[in-house]
């Protein structure tokens, strides 16, 4: 095995912890000795031990001479846990392989400055474009200070969210629905509008198989029009965030915080107020699942990071039934969100795509 | 190479004439002896020789004792050429192999009959599958008598055709628009409405860098507005058949019939009599490149064979941005027209969708 082969192992090990590590990044490290893995691990969980430290306890007195590999640069700063360069340096590595630099300014660099004082050969790059991929929510976060947007949508071949009538159970199949659920678990919040939960009432709990970590709900709703009754407000599976205006009545935020929920009263109500405000209270991704009105405001003001369409096989016909993206729209073609492609695959009966939008991803 | 590899190859013979049999189908042959093929060949035009006979001419004595491939069963009756069976039979060949069975009734299993009686053996169903494909169009023609019905659709992401201010040039990067030139060749006619003529004035010729068929140019203009000076009446490019009805005047249809077009006038206006009207008059496919009105009177009536979507990575919002198929649109989401994708691929930046209804294919 090389380098290569060496650091994919160490992403794929960062990647299994997707969804569990926020507001740290996912890290993996792997520990080689004279051609032998001798030590392997990933940051599980914020306050936990990094990477690094979990690899190095399992290696013990066979790193010694060794090479580290470590997705992300080892930190040289006393935070929860002591310093990861310390302890390589300590270990007797011989060679330490990074694909990504720390991107946070307080920190970059100093890891491998540290490492290389101690006589120690440093190799980064490896596997860079992988690993900025994998953190790419992260990396986001850390420098423009608010979170990193997913925008989904699940419609027809010829683009609907409902039928004229406002049908929209299901359109697609029970594969894509699931795959939608691995967002959920893998970003901080999701996101819906006002209108969602008055049409179905939703829960917006990750719902997989194998269990999953609940985002935080967060909900726009300018006149605090929430029923009491509905499911984010009575059923305690996840913390429910509402942004709200002055529209809203006093009696009703006090009635709400007390069953729990967090109300924040926006003076200034945009989508780039949400997420600044939501980036303050540590959310570093949100999930957006509509409906077309929530979605259509974040595409004009091209606050869109990442965008996830599902498509079912099916036509359902009518100018006036619902699309994705409501609101205004573009007059001329040049103004569109252009996207780039990152992959389309079939999953059950369905097609997702998944792109980026072209300029500030 | 075993029958599958040497039908294969039939099967490319005749998938290279695309577009210029009609109202023939694509056959191709090949004949083979001792391991060794010793001729090829391919129907290339209606009035033309057979697939057989170019093939047997090709292997002239060398044919006595050996095999033919052929990817739709030989004629036994007496066309525009002699019987193709009789020929296989005085060429002294010992095997025949055949990927479909002719579906036309009058002519189904005669061929096999007439080399089975001459003590020939006869294979059938040899890469049936993809030969019935090869054919859907001229399969579906014989069954039904009215034209196989491709529907195109070019949208965005969010399943729009337009912006708002009803801007759509271009949607689709070049590649994609290229390939919908290839249906145009491959289909007998191509049919738009008249909201397509007046908004764009197109040729609707097929424009490939090779050259390319043009299709027969019909137009559905119920009131018979389609100005004198459009490039359907002027650019003698193609035929163009107009069909209206009662509403159209007299004057402008004799002004235009004096122009060289045809005018169908309809008692009864529909897309099925239109498409009843299209196979009295032998068009075998039909090409529907729109507008939103038109693929949604096709999606209405179910008149769809095929489907062709491309999809272009970007997002243009706005719920009043026109989609692809018009109308009323159904109301229940049972009522959908479900379809089975064959195909998802990216073509240039864009993706390419081939789908088919699930029923009455």
């Amino acid at each position: 095995m090389n380098d290569i082969e060496y650091m994919s192992l160490a992403l794929k090990l960062a990647e299994s912890t997707r969804g569990q590590t926020s507001p740290n990044p996912m890290v993996g490290s792997v520990v080689v000795n004279n051609g032998a893995i001798v030590g392997m691990g990933a940051h599980l969980k914020a306050g936990e031990g990094h990477a690094e430290v979990h690899a190095l306890t399992m290696a013990g007195d066979k790193a010694k001479g060794g090479t580290i590999y470590v997705t992300l640069e080892p930190c040289s700063h006393f935070g929860k846990t002591p310093p990861c360069a310390d302890l390589i340096i300590e270990h007797g590595l011989k060679r330490v392989v990074i694909a990504t630099v720390d991107s946070n300014p307080a920190v970059s660099g100093r890891g491998i400055e540290k490492l290389k004082k101690a006589g120690i050969e440093v190799v980064t790059g490896v596997c860079k474009k992988e690993s900025d991929q994998l953190n790419e929510a992260f990396f986001h976060f850390i420098k423009n200070e608010t979170p990193f947007v997913t925008l989904k949508s699940a419609t027809t071949l010829d683009g609907k969210i409902a039928t004229t009538s406002g049908q929209s159970k299901w359109i697609t199949g029970e594969e894509a629905r699931l795959d939608a659920h691995t967002y959920r678990h893998s970003h901080d919040a999701i996101l819906v509008g006002i209108g969602t939960v008055l049409a179905d009432n939703p829960s917006l709990t990750t719902r997989l198989p194998q269990g999953g970590i609940n985002p935080v709900r967060v909900l726009l709703d300018r006149s605090l029009r929430i029923p009491i009754t509905s499911k984010l407000v009575q059923d305690k599976e996840a913390p429910t965030w509402i942004f709200t205006t002055e529209q809203g009545s006093n009696e009703k935020k006090l009635e709400l915080e007390e069953l729990g929920m967090v109300i924040i009263t926006l003076a200034n109500f945009s989508i780039q107020s949400v997420l600044k405000e939501l980036g303050k209270r540590g959310i570093m991704s949100v999930f957006v699942e509509g409906g077309a009105q929530i979605s259509g405001s974040f595409l004009k003001e091209k606050a869109v990071n990442q965008v996830i369409t599902y498509i079912a096989p099916k036509l359902f016909g009518g100018q006036a039934a619902p699309t994705a993206f409501g609101g205004e729209g573009v007059r001329k073609v040049e103004d569109a969100l252009e996207l780039e492609i990152v992959s389309v695959a079939t999953i059950g009966k369905d097609i997702k795509i998944v792109s980026y939008p072209k300029e500030g991803k």
